[in-house]
């Protein structure tokens, strides 16, 4: 592993998520890995899970970390090659992320899209310049279309906690008053697409079709009630559209998951990557379920760290 | 001990002073307690005393620390249950304070009053809900009522210096340019009443009550002359009104501490919890006194934090 | 060395950087120095490159660390002796540096200059209180007038990268679209014409001559083409002027550092303390060059640190 920004970078995933969950069982045996080695974060936005999970990773790792908000701890970033920096910008990116890869011997960045210039977004030109000037292994935190941390959870909290072979998991759009990126469901499909021991369903309005490129060619099934049918896993989760780019194209809130909509799933488990709208998104009674995953789930994004980490530093 | 908010929490006052005691005179001398831990410190307002002194006892201990300003640094948190959260809240705090627990081996929280809604706060309401939703063991940073933290470092200062068995100890209120919470003083009752070898007397203008569940009758003296002769050592500190909830009663200048305060006193030694206005609340001449112990006083915030972190671990 | 605010401080120069060099080829041969020890920085103002190089020194040492965002994490601090502390300031930095001195073995503060009161920031007032009031040893992180940790490394990189006995060092000024502190160069000046096998050259439009005290005597040449003549190395800064104090004297975009400027000199390294605003301090084609050492300079802030911290903690 060179870097961990996608499912492609995570190389055979059942190799990576065995050693996952030899992490989960024996956090602190890995130590001689991380000794002497710092993991540093960059958050271009407010973060809790991937902030916290992060820097706990580093510390089950036997390894140390160190935070910064870009913008408030620091200066004002500049993007543009080429750019003449008379303006408000104070530092290059070239040089910011050349800098701090030599005080880290990892580099974790979360930069978030636009939500406006698709192209932008979808080539990922942010996080491709990290890549580029970065002089250590860099881990997405997050970027404009993915969130490959996060899947790689959902991934870990669905093997330990499924009762048979085969599964299916249905990736449920639910209605939100914000527009959102589409980071996490791009990489849910990026990653659940792929597994073999998953039926993998995607349901949502019309016009609130992801990028193909991540579903892969997964079965899409606009009713939502036909698509939970016999589901064993159920993440929900709002995106804004990648078609009318950016659009909240609905609020219907029929969609919202409540335990009506779970009746016909195979007594499904219930995933979120948090946070969470309630009652907005999901209802209570569905939140507060024992059938929700969704603090497990938030559990597991340490360990998904801890083993890209270890990978990366070993 | 299972949490730590209030002075019922530390069990035998006595044992916890002894073991606070013991860590100072080797504060490294612990680390087995700490190794592999990590304390998580979450707060909702400022803080510099509390911030560093915790992270310096969790070092001490072996342990590791991260810190999170909520609010700037990860997501707005709704406090409500049932809260439909189409709003300006992105999280509940249920799953903030869950999913965090699991990122930590103790959480430390700081939360603060109203100052509005006397109920609310003095059912701990936002505390409570910590509490409820944490699955490892809480240390109050500061809740809405009580600082636990700066009281057991006050009293390991007094205990530390007395230079008698049985010592007089007097709060007295003293004027401020804004209206503060009632923590400090509350908490400073909470426990100095308790204490068998403190003679405790509290000294403030008429209409400045604290609530009786935490004064427990101890002798309140509204001559503030009356009140200082012969003590050992005084705590001045200012707090708004309890009666006329959050108002600031009075601004009376002649309740500043100046040394013609302290003139009918034993010599005392001067406590203040800190940040202090000078020649607001206290006059130079008496912070700068060599009977003041304020620097001493915050310098054992790392001790009350390392014993208290050392009992929730071991 | 007792505390480390300028190249006074720094004691036998040669003998600071030959540690520094050993410390870089073994960085983590030094940890029975940082055991058992916290390294607190506090900063009034932002900060990249300091505030992650020191936490990593810290952490090579074997340190902890902690930051402040001085402000923003705690309280505003009022400077002014005697203060009638009714006003917004809310708690005296002769408490707070006495207090955090409580909570680690070295304190480095990061302070700015006014820019409008030329007294006060060459008498260095605030980083001269913070000295009187720490019962620590305190490493400048850039104080009102100097920025010795960077000199540190710039020296360094020059060490570990000249090929020939003697070299003919420039610093030459550059423009910029703000009013920017002295420090950098100041601090520059005042290590630079120190060096026994440097030949030192200052080159700045008229009307920009800094302060005597840290040029020392050392030669100014106006023409900045005759200056950088056989140069071996080049940093270039922007700085406001110290007569007309804190004023932008020059915009001249002639000043701007490009292929042509470095004709002249002997095929000279580029240095620049960072951020640098590009195609206006300095163009692309000199930062982009192979001849550019700024990346390598910054990554040296480690092992000033480092060294530094090693000094006062040993």
């Amino acid at each position: 592993m060179k870097n961990f920004t996608s499912f492609a970078d995570a190389g055979d995933y059942k190799t990576l998520l065995q050693q996952a969950l030899e992490i989960k069982a024996n956090p602190f045996g890995y130590q001689h890995i991380g000794r002497n080695k710092t993991v540093g974060l960059i958050f271009f936005n407010p973060s809790l899970r991937t902030r916290l999970s992060s820097v706990k990773a580093a510390y089950n790792l036997g390894a140390q970390a160190w935070v910064l908000n870009a913008g408030a701890d620091s200066w004002t970033l500049e993007m543009a090659d080429g750019a003449v920096m008379n303006g408000g910008t104070q530092e290059h990116i070239k040089e910011a992320i050349a800098v701090m890869s030599q005080y880290c011997d990892v580099l974790g960045v979360r930069t978030f899209p636009t939500l406006k210039d698709r192209e932008a977004d979808y080539s990922e030109e942010v996080f491709n310049k990290i890549l580029k000037y970065a002089t250590v292994p860099v881990v997405s935190l997050e970027s404009a279309t993915l969130h490959p941390l996060q899947s790689f959870a959902d991934l870990i909290t669905v093997a330990e906690t499924k009762e048979k072979e085969r599964v299916k998991v249905v990736l449920t759009w639910a209605p939100h008053v914000r527009a959102l990126p589409q980071c996490v469901p791009n990489s849910f499909c990026d990653w659940f697409s792929e597994v073999d021991w998953v039926d993998f369903v995607i349901t949502h309005p019309e016009g609130c079709e992801l990028d193909p490129k991540f579903t892969k060619g997964a079965r899409i099934e606009y009713d939502q009630k036909k698509a939970l049918e016999g589901a064993d896993f159920v993440q929900a989760k709002n995106w804004s559209s990648y078609q009318d780019y950016g659009q909240v194209i609905s609020n219907d809130p029929s969609w919202m998951l409540t335990p009506e909509h779970i009746a016909g799933t195979n007594d499904a488990k219930f995933l979120h990557c948090l946070p969470v709208r309630r009652n907005v998104e999901v209802s209570d009674a569905i939140l507060d379920s024992p059938n929700s995953l969704v603090i497990q789930e938030a559990g597991n994004r340490v360990f998904s760290m801890q083993t890209v980490l270890h990978e990366l530093l070993k």
